[in-house]
């Protein structure tokens, strides 16, 4: 028999917080580093971190058919390449192995002092090699809101965008892990239209709210995923940080769409929560009229029932809350962005990353983004210390936080925090090793 | 003092071919495999492949300072990655240890028995692990032959067009070598404006005519590289082929770009020529007018005169030669595309791509696309023996081949071949290792 590992009643004899993103039932996975030992695959309860590649050294892990040495990497991606039947049996392994009633780790202090590290002692990387990353537009308020201001009021929401989940590759060198700072962009901008363009640092620094999904599987060219397909090649999700410069953006982004004004950086949380952590908190998503084409229908409950926040905390001022969104927002799920993006017969890795676009919410507090949220700056976020953001200063800091709560059980993604460093002055030489 | 490796009188004693693209004073690099060895790095003069693993493992690139497990890996990342000096005194010592004065090799049958292979004995594999692949619209007669097509005959070229050098982020995973047939997408149109999408293989299936140049350095985000330092991060130059679905593409790409249209292939020669190869062709580029900004102007010739040809076979039959080009017709150059992708602190990666975008010159029978060539279909192709095209047809074979020549000296970039099967019926379930 099988136990139930999104059952809240279960619990660890790992200490969990009331009100933490990580109980038993969550086992997020990212790539750790500590003072005396090189990057390895980690999982958390509460304020513990468990060292995998520990555990799996001590044949703990034996019985999940991984092998050690998919813990022992740089990233994810070995593991994560084993698919969906591993990422269960790690998960149910893992639970079995921390849950309150099994002595074997809990009562082993030389196998604990081995494999837990309190999470102050380490180091979060970034969890994957990210062969590919496409960004979706999926939220309609943000669309209409969007298309507002960067077209036409009347005609906010293209011909295109009821009949196809709207996408573009996005850059994959410059996806940083939270808690890496970003340096202001520099770029091309035309704010007079009557006037010749000029270059400089951004003036219009955004964030966007976004959440991405991390692929399990690889496909050859040619190949598809259908929707019913799609979960068995999603290994899980992240928060996602989608910084814009969008005064860069509006200048170049026609015909062939955002550039310059999004590949300085994206930002990812650290942990990547699985869709089986996930699954009590499916729910059904908007109806979709006009219907869909065959090829993105799909059965079942595909959205999430996940809480956002943003805030922003100035150099050396206290942390605000901005806003509050939710993935629920979004018009299409995901098991439809991973079937259009492979219609066409375009291959995809394990460790691919497809960010949902921004994420707004119905009404004005829930907007995902500063150019939404500020009307563009015209109506600017007034901090209860007086001072004022239209777009994001140097200094500021911006953590998103979401979180999944139902019945007694939470489930957080935890966070992805930003710090904005004024433009770097120098033009600098490149680098070999 | 250093040989001039430009020097067309110097010859090889290994065998060329006149009218080779491959004389001693091109030396391209490339990963080979075969029946009985792994993938490994080589070169070519002539018919003859030159294996670098086997040359290595003789103590036969020592002063190089490359080290040889550099030349034995999947990719020539490794090797690439010790910059532009080391690129510079590999250039030099497999120059001096190939010409027809130097017994080293030439007269020690048993080396050359290890070193020397015919290139009928090897299959040529992706030669790059591409990080990240961006697709620049650098052709001015092809940004105002598209714009005519897709949106406005009155105003093709859009105002930002000859102020930066507009560009997109492609799809790296379906970047395929030479050779790799290519499954005809499927995809969502809209052939008829006033009815609803329909799904279905592409109508519309197009090459594009495009050289794309490889970079050899890594950058820190935040960090950029100036147009006076732009080829010192550029290792070579390839064949480019960004196959085109029009019909999925002309549907989706507001507001964000082309996605599905252009990411179900793309593909490359496997051949990287060198800059140092191609330094005899060097060329001014157009008057840019109005003026660029600071950062987008430069010193010296970085256009390159090569001769870009294009062929389709279809299944069968013969090969029909269609159009040709040249490199020389773009409007932005190498270095200012360099440039303007790193001036907002956009990271890269050795091996990255950078593609010209399609290459087309000033006459018809120079379009680089069936979409300009054929003008959309409405003045198909006639080949001789009767048959019409108006975009690719299943069985069809597309070849592009680009060399440069002068004062006696011709380098050739080799060939881009691909051939189009026809769409793949089933949907096909996702692989796992």
């Amino acid at each position: 028999m099988t136990v139930n590992t999104n059952d809240p009643r279960h619990k660890s004899w790992v200490r969990v917080e009331t009100g933490s993103d990580f109980p038993l039932q969550n086992l997020p996975y990212g790539i750790i580093s500590t003072k005396e030992k090189k990057p390895r695959a980690a999982t958390r309860i509460g304020e513990t971190i468990i060292d995998l590649k520990a555990l799996a050294a001590e044949g703990l892990l034996d019985k999940t058919g991984i092998d050690p040495g998919a813990f022992s990497g740089k990233t994810l991606n070995e593991m994560i390449a084993y698919g969906r039947p591993a990422w269960r049996k790690l998960r149910e392994t893992l639970f079995d192995l921390f849950e309150e009633n099994n002595p074997l780790l809990r009562d082993n202090p030389v196998l604990t002092g081995k494999v837990l590290i309190p999470v102050s002692s380490v180091e979060m990387l970034l969890p994957l090699h990210i062969g590919d990353y496409t960004d979706f537009y999926s939220s309609m308020d943000h669309a209409v809101n969007l298309g507002k201001q960067f077209r036409d009021p009347a005609n906010a929401l293209l011909p295109n965008w009821r009949h196809l989940p709207v996408g573009y590759h996005g850059r994959s060198s410059s996806i940083l892990v939270s808690g890496t700072p970003v340096f202001r962009p520099k770029g091309q901008m035309r704010p007079d239209d009557s006037a010749p363009p000029v270059f400089g640092p951004t003036l219009q620094l955004d964030y966007e709210l976004e959440v991405a999904f991390v692929t399990g599987s690889k496909t050859a060219t040619g190949d598809s995923i259908t929707t019913s397909e799609a979960e068995n090649a999603i290994f899980g999700m992240v928060l996602f940080n989608d910084l814009s410069a969008r005064d860069i953006q509006k200048w170049e982004y026609v015909p062939l769409g955002p550039f310059q004004g999004k590949d300085f950086a994206s930002v990812i949380s650290p942990w990547i929560v699985t869709l089986d952590a996930l699954e009590p908190f499916r729910m059904t998503g908007p109806v979709q009229e006009p219907p869909v084409l065959p090829y993105l229908s799909f059965t079942g409950n595909h959205h999430f029932d996940i809480q956002l926040d943003i805030f922003i905390q100035p150099e050396g001022g206290k942390e605000y809350h901005v806003a509050r969104s939710n993935y629920k927002y979004l018009y299409w799920n995901i098991v439809q962005q991973l079937a259009h993006q492979t219609v066409n017969g375009c291959n995809i890795n394990v460790g691919d990353l497809y960010a949902s676009g921004t994420i707004s919410g119905p009404g004005q507090d829930s907007m995902g983004s500063l150019i939404e949220l500020t009307l563009n700056a015209s109506q600017p976020l007034v901090f209860p210390d007086g001072t004022k953001r239209g777009f994001l200063e140097d200094g500021d800091t911006v953590v998103f936080r979401g979180y999944a709560e139902k019945d007694g059980l939470r489930i957080g993604l935890g966070e992805v925090s930003t710090k904005i460093l004024p433009a770097k002055a120098e033009m600098k030489t490149t680098q070999h090793p």
